[in-house]
């Protein structure tokens, strides 16, 4: 693509780790409360383990991007709780009523570790104590990001979107069906996540629009990208099956679009993350790199 | 039983509908947020008909206990928040993978009337909302509350109480494995009730202390009294099949202490309820009133 890349130092690497740096060891700290059970703590750990962290990144990026730090407690709580709402999404979409899944990470999925009664059980801990954590951050912004999550991970955000991505209620036909569905099953987490390092950081209401907007292409253009490469890749590429949502019958971008007009609209999404970037000036410019690196990934 | 009972003229319904006189018209008003799909807010609307409403009744008594009133909005959102969790625990709960029941309330359970992978998700969509209200609420107190409603929920209680339940962990031996379980499975969420609704009247430390060691006893004596009915009751008292718990080879209050011994249990736990409630002076008249009728109930 040719738009100007505003961090060319950095990869996504770099920009993952440098969003989150404290993310895993948090997750030692604040994952499991005293009085758990010691199998459903083991359970949890399990569950949390892994995975890129683009989340937790979102969420420092944009505390960063507001004049935050990513040291800051608040910063921290909504890192750890949005990353834990991932792991939840992840354990309930593979269970067997959902998309039956055995491997998740090149590991066996909750319910083929533990059993099923246990994999339910573990989603619901993770979720629960995701906004519990962040309700209970020591500051006056507590109730806001618990809102922020709760409003991105529920039934009007990531379960309203899972609901229709199981076909499980009506959609528009096209592209706008496909809209619908990923706005809320991807997009929303990532919205929120950006939202709660703008809130965590005590943001003014114009870097709260420029971030959010942000995210709001950002999420979708995640998805395009995601459509091309099942389309595309190899399965060294993308240590998963190529082609399995096109087996199964699933609507996706490049199906409703084909691949070339597909790829012109991750293009297109990712220009527009840039530009509602703009209010924030040079301290844009990580988010800005994200989004570059997000869009040329191969995996 | 021989202690003095309070509020002779009150029924256990006259307590119930005094505590959580707005529920129904609160949930039609915040169950169901703008841009949910219809399919998932239709069965969130489902699984939340019905039930005794015991819990938004206990915040409602507990927060005027605390000389707050029940038509105060952090109350009313707290009363809402936690039937909505316990509405998402029994449509968990009900799952082939759990329980596998058919029938709650007398209708089929959500994942016979909408599939498995619907009543999963509903179970999510009510969970994560009933916190996100919480949280939303336009009070300094709305982080306090949803932190006691998660901590109530997670897995340090209810969800920690449904794996010891379905014995997934492991317990101490005999009474002391069943306070384990109990304490956490139904204990919890009476307990949490109880503190929001004394959260939400801004209660003084001694009063949420009052109203806890309350909640705590009344909880345990709740399902003391649940097994001595599942052992003495008819299917017509229960509106359920009586000597379930026993056949299915799980351990009860009755099969540890023998029947007599558990209804002393009961009422030993019940006074204790009330003891705790000393320091309320007359305030504390309606939560005793409950606790009496609750032991005395026959379903």
């Amino acid at each position: 693509m040719t738009m100007t890349d505003p961090a060319q130092q950095e990869t996504l690497g770099d920009l993952l780790a440098a969003g989150a740096p404290h993310v895993n060891a948090d997750l030692d700290r604040w994952l499991v409360e005293p009085r758990v059970p010691q199998t459903l703590a083991d359970g949890m750990r399990y569950c949390t383990r892994g995975g890129k962290r683009l989340r937790p990144a979102m969420v420092g990026l944009a505390a960063e991007a507001c004049e935050g730090s990513v040291d800051a407690e608040p910063v921290r709580r909504a890192a750890v709780a949005v990353e834990m709402i991932h792991a939840y999404s992840l354990v309930h979409d593979d269970l067997p009523a959902m998309d039956d899944d055995a491997l998740r990470r090149g590991q066996p999925t909750a319910h083929v570790k533990f059993g099923e009664a246990m994999a339910i059980l573990i989603g619901d801990a993770l979720l629960t104590r995701a906004l519990g954590l962040l309700a209970a951050t020591p500051a006056p912004t507590a109730g806001r990001l618990a809102a922020e999550l709760a409003t991105g991970a529920g039934p009007a955000g990531m379960v309203g979107g899972q609901v229709a991505d199981m076909d499980l209620c009506d959609l528009p036909p096209g592209r706008e069906g496909l809209q619908y569905t990923h706005r809320r099953k991807t997009g929303a987490l990532l919205r929120a996540a950006a939202r709660m390092g703008a809130v965590a950081a005590e943001a003014s209401q114009a870097d709260l629009a420029a971030v959010t907007g942000y995210a709001e292409h950002i999420g979708l253009a995640f998805q395009v990208i995601d459509d091309v490469l099942d389309a595309t890749g190899t399965a060294k590429q993308l240590g998963k099956t190529p082609g399995k949502d096109v087996e199964a019958g699933k609507r996706t971008y490049v199906t409703e679009l084909g691949q070339n007009a597909a790829g012109e609209l991750s293009d297109r999404l990712t220009r527009e993350a840039l530009d509602a970037l703009q209010p924030l000036g040079s301290r844009g410019t990580r988010l800005a790199a994200l989004a570059c690196r997000l869009c040329q990934r191969t995996h």
